[in-house]
Protein backbone atom coordinates (compact mmCIF):
# COMPACT_ATOMS: atom_id res chain seq x y z
CA UNK A 1 0.00 0.00 0.00
CA UNK A 2 1.41 3.37 -1.11
CA UNK A 3 2.24 5.14 1.99
CA UNK A 4 0.40 8.61 0.87
CA UNK A 5 -2.54 6.67 0.10
CA UNK A 6 -2.24 5.76 4.65
CA UNK A 7 -0.85 8.63 5.29
CA UNK A 8 -3.29 11.15 3.20
CA UNK A 9 -6.00 9.71 2.62
CA UNK A 10 -9.82 9.43 3.47
CA UNK A 11 -10.22 5.84 3.98
CA UNK A 12 -9.83 3.77 6.06
CA UNK A 13 -7.20 1.33 5.73
CA UNK A 14 -5.85 -0.23 8.84
CA UNK A 15 -4.18 -3.82 8.09
CA UNK A 16 -5.11 -5.68 11.35
CA UNK A 17 -4.16 -9.09 9.68
CA UNK A 18 -0.32 -7.47 9.52
CA UNK A 19 -0.86 -6.46 13.51
CA UNK A 20 -1.42 -10.04 14.50
CA UNK A 21 -5.00 -8.89 14.19
CA UNK A 22 -5.03 -6.16 17.02
CA UNK A 23 -3.73 -2.40 17.21
CA UNK A 24 -3.38 -0.36 20.78
CA UNK A 25 -6.30 1.83 21.52
CA UNK A 26 -5.71 4.96 23.77
CA UNK A 27 -8.38 6.30 25.75
CA UNK A 28 -8.31 9.74 26.79
CA UNK A 29 -10.85 11.58 28.81
CA UNK A 30 -12.09 14.88 26.45
CA UNK A 31 -12.30 16.79 29.54
CA UNK A 32 -8.95 17.21 30.91
CA UNK A 33 -6.95 15.46 28.11
CA UNK A 34 -6.18 12.62 30.60
CA UNK A 35 -5.05 9.02 28.90
CA UNK A 36 -7.53 7.13 31.05
CA UNK A 37 -6.29 3.80 29.90
CA UNK A 38 -4.52 1.24 26.97
CA UNK A 39 -5.95 -1.63 25.33
CA UNK A 40 -6.23 -3.21 21.87
CA UNK A 41 -8.97 -3.27 19.26
CA UNK A 42 -9.63 -5.77 16.68
CA UNK A 43 -11.49 -5.12 13.05
CA UNK A 44 -15.10 -6.19 15.32
CA UNK A 45 -14.44 -4.27 18.55
CA UNK A 46 -13.59 -0.90 16.77
CA UNK A 47 -16.77 -1.21 14.31
CA UNK A 48 -18.58 -2.23 17.35
CA UNK A 49 -17.57 0.96 19.12
CA UNK A 50 -18.25 3.09 15.94
CA UNK A 51 -21.53 2.31 16.37
CA UNK A 52 -22.70 1.84 19.81
CA UNK A 53 -20.39 4.63 20.56
CA UNK A 54 -19.22 3.34 23.54
CA UNK A 55 -15.22 2.65 23.83
CA UNK A 56 -15.41 -1.45 23.01
CA UNK A 57 -12.15 -3.32 22.70
CA UNK A 58 -10.61 -7.03 22.19
CA UNK A 59 -10.07 -8.77 25.32
CA UNK A 60 -6.73 -10.50 24.69
CA UNK A 61 -7.34 -12.24 28.60
CA UNK A 62 -10.67 -13.17 27.67
CA UNK A 63 -10.49 -13.23 23.92
CA UNK A 64 -13.87 -11.95 23.42
CA UNK A 65 -15.25 -8.39 22.70
CA UNK A 66 -15.34 -6.27 25.47
CA UNK A 67 -17.87 -3.08 25.95
CA UNK A 68 -15.49 -0.85 28.79
CA UNK A 69 -18.41 -0.99 31.32
CA UNK A 70 -20.82 -4.04 30.56
CA UNK A 71 -20.24 -5.40 33.83
CA UNK A 72 -19.07 -2.20 35.97
CA UNK A 73 -21.51 0.38 34.41
CA UNK A 74 -18.06 2.58 34.03
CA UNK A 75 -19.27 3.08 29.97
CA UNK A 76 -16.97 5.42 27.83
CA UNK A 77 -19.20 7.27 25.50
CA UNK A 78 -16.97 7.70 22.53
CA UNK A 79 -16.73 11.60 21.27
CA UNK A 80 -14.53 11.22 18.52
CA UNK A 81 -11.96 8.58 17.49
CA UNK A 82 -8.69 9.90 16.34
CA UNK A 83 -6.17 7.63 13.88
CA UNK A 84 -2.52 7.96 13.29
CA UNK A 85 -0.28 8.23 10.36
CA UNK A 86 0.45 4.68 9.38
CA UNK A 87 -2.66 3.65 10.34
CA UNK A 88 -1.90 1.29 13.33
CA UNK A 89 -3.19 3.27 16.25
CA UNK A 90 -6.05 4.78 17.46
CA UNK A 91 -7.30 7.37 20.25
CA UNK A 92 -10.94 6.97 21.64
CA UNK A 93 -11.43 10.42 22.92
CA UNK A 94 -14.62 9.57 25.94
CA UNK A 95 -16.96 10.86 28.43
CA UNK A 96 -16.60 8.63 31.39
CA UNK A 97 -20.25 7.65 31.82
CA UNK A 98 -19.50 6.15 35.42
CA UNK A 99 -17.19 6.74 38.60
CA UNK A 100 -13.71 5.44 36.89
CA UNK A 101 -12.30 3.76 34.03
CA UNK A 102 -9.44 1.49 36.11
CA UNK A 103 -10.74 -2.33 37.80
CA UNK A 104 -8.50 -1.21 40.49
CA UNK A 105 -9.82 0.46 43.40
CA UNK A 106 -8.03 3.33 45.89
CA UNK A 107 -7.44 1.59 49.05
CA UNK A 108 -8.15 4.92 50.81
CA UNK A 109 -11.19 5.95 49.45
CA UNK A 110 -12.49 2.92 48.20
CA UNK A 111 -13.63 3.90 44.83
CA UNK A 112 -12.79 3.02 41.10
CA UNK A 113 -9.48 4.51 40.03
CA UNK A 114 -10.18 7.29 37.52
CA UNK A 115 -7.29 6.35 35.51
CA UNK A 116 -5.26 2.97 35.32
CA UNK A 117 -1.64 5.34 35.06
CA UNK A 118 -1.90 6.19 38.74
CA UNK A 119 1.41 5.83 39.12
CA UNK A 120 4.72 6.85 37.47
CA UNK A 121 8.23 5.68 37.80
CA UNK A 122 11.06 7.86 39.77
CA UNK A 123 13.54 8.42 36.80
CA UNK A 124 16.20 8.61 39.34
CA UNK A 125 15.54 5.31 41.61
CA UNK A 126 13.14 3.87 39.26
CA UNK A 127 10.62 2.89 42.27
CA UNK A 128 6.93 3.78 41.21
CA UNK A 129 5.21 6.71 42.98
CA UNK A 130 1.50 7.68 43.13
CA UNK A 131 0.63 10.71 40.71
CA UNK B 1 2.31 -12.05 40.61
CA UNK B 2 -0.32 -11.31 43.11
CA UNK B 3 -2.15 -8.46 41.32
CA UNK B 4 -1.77 -6.37 44.67
CA UNK B 5 1.92 -6.18 43.85
CA UNK B 6 1.67 -5.46 40.50
CA UNK B 7 -1.16 -3.02 40.76
CA UNK B 8 -0.12 -1.57 44.10
CA UNK B 9 3.61 -1.75 44.95
CA UNK B 10 6.47 0.19 44.48
CA UNK B 11 8.41 -1.51 42.29
CA UNK B 12 8.66 -1.86 38.43
CA UNK B 13 7.52 -5.42 37.29
CA UNK B 14 6.59 -4.67 34.09
CA UNK B 15 7.13 -8.49 32.28
CA UNK B 16 7.98 -7.90 28.99
CA UNK B 17 8.68 -11.48 28.11
CA UNK B 18 4.83 -11.97 28.86
CA UNK B 19 4.18 -9.48 26.21
CA UNK B 20 6.22 -10.67 23.54
CA UNK B 21 8.80 -8.35 24.67
CA UNK B 22 7.23 -4.76 23.69
CA UNK B 23 4.99 -2.98 25.45
CA UNK B 24 3.05 0.70 24.03
CA UNK B 25 4.16 3.66 25.23
CA UNK B 26 2.17 6.38 24.18
CA UNK B 27 3.49 10.19 24.14
CA UNK B 28 1.90 13.16 25.69
CA UNK B 29 2.67 16.65 25.36
CA UNK B 30 3.04 18.30 28.79
CA UNK B 31 1.92 21.54 27.47
CA UNK B 32 -1.38 20.88 26.09
CA UNK B 33 -2.36 16.61 27.41
CA UNK B 34 -2.27 16.45 22.83
CA UNK B 35 -1.30 12.74 22.09
CA UNK B 36 1.78 12.93 19.96
CA UNK B 37 2.51 9.35 18.83
CA UNK B 38 1.87 5.74 20.14
CA UNK B 39 5.30 3.72 19.99
CA UNK B 40 6.84 0.33 21.41
CA UNK B 41 9.36 -0.30 23.98
CA UNK B 42 11.25 -3.15 25.68
CA UNK B 43 13.28 -3.12 28.22
CA UNK B 44 16.38 -1.66 26.23
CA UNK B 45 14.64 1.17 25.29
CA UNK B 46 12.58 1.82 28.35
CA UNK B 47 15.98 1.38 30.25
CA UNK B 48 16.95 4.29 27.51
CA UNK B 49 14.68 6.41 27.88
CA UNK B 50 14.66 6.71 31.88
CA UNK B 51 18.53 7.42 31.75
CA UNK B 52 18.41 9.75 28.75
CA UNK B 53 15.46 11.07 29.68
CA UNK B 54 14.93 11.61 25.90
CA UNK B 55 11.77 9.39 23.94
CA UNK B 56 13.31 6.29 22.76
CA UNK B 57 11.57 3.02 21.40
CA UNK B 58 12.37 -0.16 19.87
CA UNK B 59 11.49 0.05 16.17
CA UNK B 60 9.71 -2.75 15.16
CA UNK B 61 10.57 -2.14 11.36
CA UNK B 62 14.80 -1.94 11.95
CA UNK B 63 14.78 -4.20 14.88
CA UNK B 64 16.94 -1.48 16.41
CA UNK B 65 17.11 1.35 19.52
CA UNK B 66 15.67 4.10 18.15
CA UNK B 67 15.85 7.50 20.20
CA UNK B 68 13.16 9.82 18.44
CA UNK B 69 15.02 12.78 17.18
CA UNK B 70 18.43 11.20 16.01
CA UNK B 71 17.81 11.81 12.91
CA UNK B 72 15.48 14.53 12.67
CA UNK B 73 16.76 16.57 14.96
CA UNK B 74 12.69 16.58 17.02
CA UNK B 75 13.57 14.91 20.66
CA UNK B 76 10.91 14.29 22.48
CA UNK B 77 12.18 15.29 26.28
CA UNK B 78 11.13 13.09 29.03
CA UNK B 79 9.60 14.84 31.77
CA UNK B 80 7.53 12.23 33.38
CA UNK B 81 6.91 8.38 32.94
CA UNK B 82 3.42 6.62 33.98
CA UNK B 83 2.72 3.32 33.81
CA UNK B 84 -0.72 1.37 34.06
CA UNK B 85 -2.30 -0.72 36.60
CA UNK B 86 -1.06 -3.54 34.97
CA UNK B 87 2.21 -2.54 34.26
CA UNK B 88 2.03 -3.43 30.50
CA UNK B 89 1.65 0.12 28.90
CA UNK B 90 3.54 3.20 29.71
CA UNK B 91 3.32 7.52 28.99
CA UNK B 92 5.93 9.78 28.37
CA UNK B 93 5.00 12.55 29.31
CA UNK B 94 7.01 15.09 26.73
CA UNK B 95 8.32 18.63 25.80
CA UNK B 96 8.59 18.29 22.14
CA UNK B 97 12.44 19.79 21.33
CA UNK B 98 11.75 20.28 17.46
CA UNK B 99 9.24 21.27 15.36
CA UNK B 100 7.26 18.53 15.40
CA UNK B 101 6.61 14.54 16.87
CA UNK B 102 5.37 12.46 13.43
CA UNK B 103 7.20 11.94 10.46
CA UNK B 104 4.60 12.78 7.90
CA UNK B 105 4.71 16.77 6.70
CA UNK B 106 2.03 19.35 6.03
CA UNK B 107 1.46 19.19 2.63
CA UNK B 108 0.08 22.56 2.46
CA UNK B 109 2.43 24.55 4.89
CA UNK B 110 5.37 21.89 4.40
CA UNK B 111 5.93 21.61 7.93
CA UNK B 112 6.76 18.18 9.99
CA UNK B 113 2.88 17.36 11.97
CA UNK B 114 3.29 18.10 15.49
CA UNK B 115 1.47 14.65 16.17
CA UNK B 116 0.58 11.46 14.53
CA UNK B 117 -2.86 12.13 15.10
CA UNK B 118 -4.34 14.34 12.82
CA UNK B 119 -6.98 12.39 11.39
CA UNK B 120 -9.91 11.65 12.81
CA UNK B 121 -12.82 8.47 11.83
CA UNK B 122 -16.16 9.80 10.74
CA UNK B 123 -18.41 8.16 13.02
CA UNK B 124 -21.44 8.15 10.48
CA UNK B 125 -19.57 7.53 7.09
CA UNK B 126 -16.30 6.08 8.50
CA UNK B 127 -13.89 8.17 6.10
CA UNK B 128 -10.96 10.08 7.69
CA UNK B 129 -10.83 13.58 8.35
CA UNK B 130 -8.33 16.20 9.46
CA UNK B 131 -8.73 17.20 12.66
Amino acid sequence: MANKELEEGTELLIDFAKRGGLIPAVVQDVADGRILMVAYVNELALEASLSKRMATFWSTSRNALWTKGETSGDFLKIVEVLLDCDQDAIIYRVIPQGGGSCHTKDPETGKTRETCFYRKIDLESKKLQMV
